[in-house]
This record gives C-alpha cells, sequence and structure tokens, in this order.
C-alpha cells in the first residue's frame, strides 16, 4: 500500500492508499462522515462509512494528526476530482483544546493582531502557508539567479562594534560580555570587503532597525537580499541586473507557484523588459503636472508620491514597477557616488513596486581620496571610520550594489497590505513575540 | 576584443584580450616586466614589453587595480599554460599603503590573530578565499538536498523575549525599545511550529551562545544549518537523511570545488553509504578498552575521547564520520525524546567528524502530555514555557531534526586547526572586530 500525498490521488484511482496529515474539516452526517485531511500538499477528501471508523471520530476535532487508509474513487466534486473510501483510522496526535481560530476557512477574518499572536496556529492556514511557499521561492531565485551570474555567497557578522549608515543612532545595543556592541543595520561595510576578494558577492540575511516607526511599512528585524558587484560601468549595469533577476523571478513564480498564486487569487506584475527609469526631479515634475502634487526640490518621496507615480507608470509607461534615480547627494549615505555632472545628485536608486520602495541601490564611492573629500565636506570625522576607509587603502574597483526588502516585496508582489503579513514572526515596537 | 577571466585565457591563444584584476605580483627585469593579474577565477601572467607600459609600473604596488589589454600567447611554465603580452595597461585604482602582509604568497605564514585582524586583507589570499568558496558550496548544496526531499525554507526571529535551551543562561542581552530580550540561541522552538505548517522545514541561520569558552572549537555568533522533519517513523529518519546529504555533499565539492581543493591541498572524506551508528555507551567500553580511557558512564565524550573514537573508527569502521547515539535524558533538553526500552537514555545522536562534534540532532517529544510529564519529572514548571507547550495543544506529529554547524564541517572538511578560520568575521570572546 503505497503512502502518498494529497496531491497525488488522482493518479491513484482505484487503488489503496495510506495519507498522513491533519483533520482539515470534519462533518457528520448519521452514520457517514466527510473528513477533508490537510498534508503539506494540500487538501485531500475522505468518506468514512464504516462504523468501526466511525465511532472513533466521535470525539476528533479538527487539527487532529491522523493516518487513513483506503481506496482512492473518482469524484468529481473533491479536490483533485477524486475521494478515499476510507478502510481505518489511526489517530497519531490528538488536540488538547479546541482550536481558538477556525483557519480552515478559505479567509480567516481576523485582525491583523490576532492573526500574528496566534502564529503557530494561522499559518496552518492555506493561504497563510502559500505566502511563505512563494517568499522561499523568491529567495531561493536571489540566490540561483546570482550564483548562476558569478557571485558568491557570503556571511557577515550581525553583532558589531559600530554601523556605518548612521554611527549608532537607530541600532539596537547588545551587552557583548560587559563591551558595547550593535546589531547590524546593513551589511555595506562587510558587502564592499568581499567585491575585493570576489568582485561579486551576495547575503541573504537578518537586518535589524531600531526605528520607532509603526507604519504598515516597517519592520525592525527583516531580511534583506544584499549584493554588491565589482568592475561596473555604470551604476546602471546595477538596475540591469535586478532588472533580469526580477524576470526570471516572475518566471520562476508562474512556473513552479501557480497553485499559490491561484490560491492567493493574485495577478503577478508584467515584467516588460525595460523598468522605466526616472529621475527623481522628472518624477516630482510628473506628480506636480499630473496630480498637482507641490513636492520638486523635495529630497525624497512621500509614501503617498511613491503611491502616484506607480500608478502613474503603469497606466502611462505600461509597467508596476519603476526606477527612482538620482537622490540629492545630501539625503544618501557618504558612501553613495556622486554624479559628476551633477555634484548635488547621485548615481543612486530605488526602485518602487506598486506604491512601495522594494529596493535601495546605487554606486559607491570606491577611490580613498573621494571618501576623504566627501567625508571633509560633509564635516565628519575619518578617523572615526578608519577601520572602514582602510578598506579602500588596498585598490578596490568600482562598484556597486543594492538591497531588497524580502518582506517588503512579498507583500507587493502579493498585494498584502501590511509587510507584517509577510513575515513569519514579525518584530515590531510592540511586538516581540511569538 | 574580449573581456575575459583569468581561467579563460587558454581558449584565446594568438588572440586580443582584456583582462581586469588586481596586481597579485609583479616582477620588473630591466626593460621587462612580469606581472601576474588576480581576477575572482583565479590568476593569470602577464609580459610587459613596451617602454610607455612599463613606465607606468614605476611606482605601482601588488592589489593596484588594473586594465590590461594585449594578444595571449602560448607559455608552457605560466598559469593555464599562456601569458598575455601586454599592449596597454590602465590603473583603475591605486593602492595609497603598502599592503603589510604578502597575501600573494601561497602560505601568508601569519599567526591567527593577524590573519583575523587584517580580514579585509588576508581573505585576498588565493587559499583563504578557497576555504569560503567552498563554505558557499556546502550551504548550497544543504539547500539544494533539501528542496529537493520537499522541504520548505523558513526564516525565524533572532530576536526573542526567551530562550528554550537553557532558559536565558548563556543568552546575549538586547535592549528592545526598553523591554528585555535576547539573540536567538537555537531556532528549536519556531522549527516545531513550523513542522505543524509544512511538515519538513529548514532554516540556515546565524545563531548566539554567550559562552565564555575560548576554544578552538566554539564561536559565539555562528551559522548553523537547522532542519526539522515530521511524520518521522524513528530517530534513525533523521540520520538517514544526513547520511543522505552527506553523500550528495562531498559529491558536489568533488565536482565543483575541485580546483580549491586542489589549492587547499586536502583529502574529502570518504563517504561509505552508512555511517557507524554507536551507542554512546558502546564508544566508552571502546574507549576503556582499546585506549585505557576511563570514561564508562560519563554523560557526555571529553574533546579528547571524541578525537579517539573518530581515529578508532577510520581504521576499524572505515569511515571518518561516526554517529554517537543515546546520550543520557538528564544530559540533553527536555524536549528530546526518551527511549523507550530505556527511559535514561534518549533517542538523539551527535555526529562526530575528524575529531570534532558537527551535528546534534534527535527525535523530539511530539504529545502535549509528554512534554508536561517530563517537565514535572525534572522539577520544571510548565507555565514558564506555556508559549512553546501550546504548540503541542493543536496536533504534531513525531517529528525530529538536527542542526549543523557550518563553521565547524567546513574546518573539518579542510582540516583547518581553529573553527575560527571557517568564519569570514568571527566573533569570540574577545573579538568583535573586523
Amino acid at each position: 500500500m503505497d503512502k502518498i500525498f494529497t496531491n497525488e490521488i488522482k493518479d491513484y484511482i482505484g487503488k489503496e492508499i495510506v495519507l498522513l496529515g491533519w483533520v482539515h474539516k470534519l462533518r457528520k452526517l448519521g452514520g457517514i462522515s466527510f473528513l477533508v485531511l490537510r498534508d503539506r500538499h494540500g487538501i485531500a477528501q475522505a468518506i468514512i462509512e464504516k462504523d468501526s471508523e466511525n465511532t472513533k471520530l466521535k470525539d476528533l476535532t479538527t487539527e487532529t494528526v491522523i493516518k487513513i487508509s483506503g481506496k482512492v474513487a473518482k469524484e468529481e466534486r473533491a479536490p483533485h476530482g477524486a475521494e478515499i473510501k476510507v478502510n481505518t483510522i489511526e489517530i497519531i496526535s490528538p488536540v488538547k483544546e479546541d482550536i481558538p481560530i477556525a483557519i480552515n476557512k478559505k479567509e480567516m477574518n481576523v485582525n491583523l493582531d490576532t492573526l500574528l499572536d496566534n502564529r503557530p496556529i494561522t499559518l496552518r492556514n492555506l493561504k497563510q502557508r502559500a505566502i511563505f511557499k512563494i517568499q522561499s521561492e523568491i529567495i531561493s531565485e536571489f540566490r540561483d539567479y546570482l550564483k548562476s551570474q558569478d557571485f558568491t555567497e557570503v556571511f557577515s557578522p550581525k553583532i558589531v562594534s559600530s554601523g556605518v549608515e548612521t554611527g549608532g543612532a537607530e541600532m539596537f545595543k547588545v551587552d557583548y560580555f560587559g563591551k558595547k556592541a550593535f546589531l547590524s543595520q546593513s551589511p555595506q561595510m562587510y558587502k564592499q570587503i568581499m567585491v575585493g576578494v570576489y568582485e561579486r558577492v551576495f547575503e541573504t540575511t537578518y537586518i535589524y532597525r531600531a526605528e520607532k516607526h509603526n507604519t504598515s511599512r516597517h519592520l525592525n528585524e527583516y531580511m534583506s537580499l544584499d549584493l554588491e558587484m565589482g568592475f561596473i560601468d555604470s551604476y546602471e549595469d546595477i538596475m540591469d541586473l535586478e532588472e533580469d533577476f526580477l524576470q526570471s523571478l516572475i518566471a520562476r513564480l508562474r512556473e513552479k507557484r501557480g497553485a499559490e498564486i491561484e490560491l492567493l487569487d493574485i495577478q503577478l506584475p508584467e515584467m516588460t523588459k525595460k523598468i522605466p527609469r526616472l529621475r527623481l526631479r522628472e518624477i516630482q515634475a510628473i506628480l506636480e503636472k499630473e496630480f498637482h502634487e507641490k513636492c520638486l526640490g523635495a529630497p525624497d518621496l512621500e509614501p503617498k508620491h511613491e503611491k502616484l507615480i506607480c500608478e502613474y507608470a503603469k497606466e502611462h509607461l505600461g509597467s508596476e514597477f519603476v526606477f527612482v534615480t538620482h537622490y540629492p547627494s545630501k539625503k544618501r549615505p557618504f558612501y553613495v557616488y556622486d554624479d559628476p555632472e551633477n555634484k548635488e545628485e547621485t548615481l543612486s536608486f530605488d526602485l518602487l513596486l506598486r506604491g512601495l520602495e522594494v529596493t535601495t541601490g546605487g554606486q559607491r564611492l570606491h577611490l580613498y581620496d573621494d571618501y576623504l573629500k566627501k567625508m571633509k565636506a560633509r564635516g565628519m570625522d575619518p578617523s572615526e571610520f578608519s577601520d572602514y576607509l582602510s578598506i579602500f587603502k588596498y585598490g578596490m574597483p568600482p562598484h556597486g550594489g543594492l538591497a531588497i526588502g524580502l518582506e517588503r516585496l512579498t507583500a507587493r508582489l502579493l498585494n498584502l497590505d501590511n509587510v507584517r503579513e509577510a513575515s513569519f514572526f514579525p518584530r515590531d515596537i510592540n511586538r516581540l513575540k511569538p
């Protein structure tokens, strides 16, 4: 007797099989019971007519772990067009308390806090687990695509003695054997070190931001898909790479995660070969002209502006993605490369998808003297960054990179309202459990 | 003119090419210079005879980033059997200070502290970077193998409110917006939650141990290759899986990392189909009989004993790996499954390789009542673990898992004396930089 999975039953019509899983649904009608069993591949319907087996169902509740054996029969109305006529049921693990949330409904209709407070249970919901199957595929494609492009995976420490981005502000403090340490807010310095070793590197890692934001866009611990590449000709090389990755990603999701996409009832963005690349100033001009938003000259886009420009790009440029380039130098970290044609702007970019920034990237300075010059112009003390600066004393090629927020990308691809819905166990200012 | 890599030159004999990389070595002999260029694929020799180009080399030091163009010629004595007759040299990034360590030697002959203090430079050494190319391949195979076995990748939080392993002892404290939090010492609880969702899960993640050990075997931040699987028949299923993974790993390393294995001059362990599985008691009896070590009845193996039993297994059992099973219940965490045939022992195992423990695993309790019973017998208060215990109220299948220490596995496969050599930027009680 073959031990099979729910998605295989259609291939076993007329055969005796064994299934293991959870009682997803149970309905008793006199001497007959209908049971839906859930396993890692989905659900299957079973029908129990034998008295001896129906007796075992007497006090059974959903989420009980069971083993059933029986014969598969054709049944058009059941999932996969087949059902199991049960011969025996064995209870493997009983349920001790009634489950507090009906997770076997397509929509659980709970609020976000309830959803997240009860993650060990709510993740068992079919739609919830589909979200993270897709997320798992996204990170796999990020790694596989970059390996195909000759990138090497690296690991940088998360316990660090200082930060590059904000010099210790907005970093979580760790007591490291009595010494002051922080949780890393970015692998930036380490990625750049590694360009000197492997030229092209990536890291898929948690990073930490002790920001007190409590919005639908922010997490305090999030998964950053980081890459850095040397010997670039231009910051455009990095956008080219991301474009190519995203094409490959969308194709892979359609191919491998069709069932989850259908279950979640979502439309993935169409990938035109070229994602529009607009300068911040150009976008601000569009926002003024088309939406009467007074923002020309502002150093960044407001969340509202990100939404509007994405709507505009979808309608007029045929893309749900938009690259925003040339952010002002004063709003970007010191290591970002200024545009030689206009030193007020940088060769940097953000990528927006469906109204949200999902990537930040750009070219970095690579010459030691350029770092000193820029730091001095900003009134920064280079001696405070001596470890970081020492990298550039020993020959670094022109390079740049980017970081994708995995939860943000997942949320926007799947049209989830809150980035927390794309995190298994999100951490925010109020949430440290489960 | 093709832009190629050093490992491709043999395919371009007689052709004009461009190479980008670092000056690895430079030797000037009157009007001729010999230059070895390093890129991400290795090294290539170039010969410079033109006065105009030799002039550019006047003050040039190693690690300068350059671009050379020229014609490839056959040269038996050079790497890849070819060299480049240079037409032009262009300096891309100069070196600001002479490099403090001769990284272009096969052996750097520096002590461990110097090696680690100067990681941004020493990682450029060919042998050093080969170590981490192999490590990157190990983690890729862990993920690829498990995905082929229907495992789902998951991400658990590293900032946690409490620990399962030791209840807060030996955990790093984090100030989380004024609340007390810890760095996770194990994804154990989350992996088990996820067995309830996906049946088979893995995570490749940093974990944190605030242990004050300062040995060649311990790191305070290390990469844990974690997996957990449901619906097992026995704890032996987990060893079977690891055995199969290791076979697949060794084959992949031989196939894809032959150049690095040769450069490092190491022998990978031969994988016999079955790794010997010996009970702790059996091993202690062997240690007494063969090595006169008085250890029968001790709750664990000393480091010295791990070395001796590995020597014994290599000689008498034909394996450099050894599974040690049936550790005493009192030395293992409460969630470990006791052997029904002898409640003093557990259905758990360690995997030793070349004298070092590289994996810990075993079957876990899966029934709520069994947890309560075991905690009470140990004098533990179940209410302190209510979040963890609640998982088992709602139907959990028999399950188990393991955790491989990536740096330890790398170190033992490559015969590195100290686990720190297998960490890009190790963290120990004295080391928080770079």
